[in-house]
């Protein structure tokens, strides 16, 4: 990805074909090679210097609105073998993990490098996005996605079972995306900068409230949990309603910052009230 | 904002000490100055050189945590004239915006700032955001803001009417956080880049249908509409469950991407189905 | 339906009976007759006298549980030809109308007549509700259903366009379930008794403010508008969670009252807030 | 609460005089009697014979309308020592568990009695309603609410604690409003008739955890978890908006129904699918 495109496609662009059946194509464009879809070829030729936003057609007649994707289009299409984070939930954790430029960011498992791909994005050139996982295999994909969007060189994929503890110190922020991060707090604390940022995603309740009396037990404080629930409108103008199903649950998030030296007589905000 | 922070607070960092009573002060740290508080005072000198996530004392012997502050935290705390825009909205506005390092971001109008200081934040030294309001006194208000949290020069604060036009040619996104945004969207088209992205907040649907109805006559595609909840818990792993009370609304975000030349062919995605 | 049924199953008695693949049967017991399933025969007189809760099983050797039928479980399995209430709505509709024995209620329009069962099934032997339609085919559905489950004598069923009036006045309360409510309302005051209850149901927000609109034109007061959203969770305890998917939508309820000369030193409630 | 009004106001008639400030009083009609307000005097005979929806003025000339009050209204108003149960979660609770003219329901504990007097509104004269609680004092208040809206005849109170048993045999419902359900359901299965209906209501996962594992160990089936969430919208047609705020969460609605030999070859439906 391109930190900022220009008003045409280039050679070198990530871009993503829109096509019928809302059947998508996300390609880096380069000089003499073509497209292969079950609609038709295009050269990236023929996309080369076409304005953003243009329709293009297939040598079968067939249109494709050529886009610049946004991080949210990437992740909609990634291949994957795991469930991975909606951009609802990515979105938020961005916010309160303060996830920006130049901030080095460690997460276990990569799964298929979705979250790994959100923050690659996020922390720039400047930044780093430590990811480990105990499989291999999966973290190959998620190398593929990184490497489909350039973001390759900010993600250093390390394969390992996170109980042996991580190798980096003094991190940012450091968000678990496993089933039982209430086992893993203490190598948190060891790896996080004082006052640095833990999050984690969980399906069940069971999982929470056993994150909760860890989270009690070690040094963190500013602990919240919460839930993004998404709903979208049907975009009728004389019609206007929301859609009749939406997703109910993907996970509660679980905020905390690691702290040195609790004092009680500091009361800890009561998010929600 | 520092990019990435060390183990400890530097000169020059922009620290949150919270304190009692949830009450917390955001500085930058300099040498030989203090910070004066209703709790006692503290010398920057006392700061300087300690870990974060630390609990300091004032001379009357006042705790602080010392930390360093989250993008949501410093929301939260903006002095505003305005109603600003809240984190869970804004963190789904970046993620569907593709707002990140090196882009060029319009918004008008500015209120507050607080969305300044989020897209300020999030497009890094090389990025740019320009942000039109027409009230030169509530500008005044969001450059504090940015200044205080060091951001300031990524933004160039414009005084002006929407209905003027903007100077900007081929942005990567625009936002509008207006009662009228349906008025302005031949103005948004010509600034926004070919296939770029269009966002807003409205918090009436007679608004959001307005909306709706000028989008479908304009050069747009890929319309969304959406609400984010965010539904906070209690922290009692014993006695877990979701708060009493929650907000209920903030605003309907409606998004759009301008395209040249619209094919019916192609079939638009419909969010949530 | 009996309104308390013995601890065996009697002859006259509604009976559910449910069997695989979340398939019911619902039958009117009577000697002599037998139920014919796909997955084999119950005669009725095995039936008669089992205890509530029993499994039963038909000459195939498939089991059924024996249950007496809620009224929920009545309106999921109702035969339909529109699209129906569902019982979250109905349920708090009945709350905020007083409907209970006794009262006399008029609906329009009649639909496949799942409103119409709960209102009659509420109002008991000594209530009364009236139902318009303007077509009869719908209304023999409607009539099927209250048939099947004994409610019939409650109901009178009126085929008629609801602009040409209703014949009652009086009436305790009266709920619309059409597409233009705010057409109707001055017939709604003609046959509502002064002080009464008027609800109706609607899909879109158009419609809403429309009806909103009249209703500030006409007699009516304490005005609500709101939704009901139901919630499920997995039952498993150990991975106890919302499911994954929920109905968001099914229509937005208003409410309001009959009332003679407004006087507006007087506050109206703002519920919610 | 007569189950049907006339047209006026009789004497007899629980009425609601719905005055400024969002106050109401509600009294049943006497001749000779007079209502004693901070905002004046008014004589029932006054109020005989007015019509309903009426705006009466007291002596110092304060307007009040003159409503028959709907079960939700009383509700609202309803004197209470203890945290009762609120209408979007009675309507469902009713919807579910059947509950109707002529039937027989069990509640424990009584509390301030709003669930109480909510059965014994719909239960009507031939049904009856049974209520433990092992407080007095607390049954002391719950039958003021029940005379003051003339049900009290329909309503048997208890004095007792849960874990000695009930009396009844055989009951159409069971409703627990107690912290620990768990550990009463062998009670509850000797005294439902078999297919009846349990429900109860719980304000922590914790809670409902141990209640499904209890559950799972007894005889029950068509388990059900839900939560009934209400958003209410502001009803200026031309800025139709939902409420800034909200309540976020009463509890947790668990409903079971007993039964005799569990066929593990039947799926049980899995609500909200």
């Amino acid at each position: 990805m391109r930190p900022s495109y220009s008003e045409v496609a280039r050679e070198g662009d990530l871009v993503q074909l829109y096509g019928k059946s809302y059947k998508s194509h996300f390609i880096v464009l380069k000089h003499a090679q073509t497209l292969q879809t079950h609609r038709g070829v295009i050269a990236h030729d023929a996309i080369i210097g076409q304005k953003w936003g243009s329709c293009l057609y297939s040598h079968q007649g067939n249109p494709f609105y050529l886009m610049q994707p946004a991080l949210v289009d990437i992740l909609k299409n990634l291949k994957r073998n795991t469930q991975i984070m909606y951009p609802k939930d990515i979105g938020y954790v961005n916010m309160v993990m303060g996830i920006g430029p130049g901030q080095t960011v460690l997460e276990a498992g990569t799964g298929s490098g979705a979250l790994t791909c959100a923050f690659a994005f996020l922390v720039g050139n400047e930044g780093r996005v430590i990811s480990y996982d105990r499989k291999a295999e999966i973290q190959q994909l998620a190398l593929q996605n990184l490497t489909k969007i350039n973001l390759q060189d900010r993600v250093i994929l390390k394969t390992r079972e996170v109980e042996l503890g991580f190798d980096e110190e003094n991190v940012d922020a450091i968000f678990l995306d496993l089933p039982n991060p209430y086992d893993y707090l203490q190598i948190v604390e060891r790896s996080l900068k004082p006052g640095g940022f833990f999050g984690t995603i969980l399906p069940t309740v069971n999982q929470v409230s056993l994150t909760l009396k860890s989270l009690s037990q070690e040094n963190f404080a500013f602990i919240e949990v919460c839930e993004i629930m998404l709903r979208f409108y049907k975009t009728d103008w004389e019609r206007f309603r929301p859609t009749d199903r939406m997703i109910a649950h993907t996970g509660f998030l679980v905020f905390a910052r690691s702290v040195l030296g609790i004092d009680p007589a500091i009361e800890l905000p009561d998010p929600g009230e």
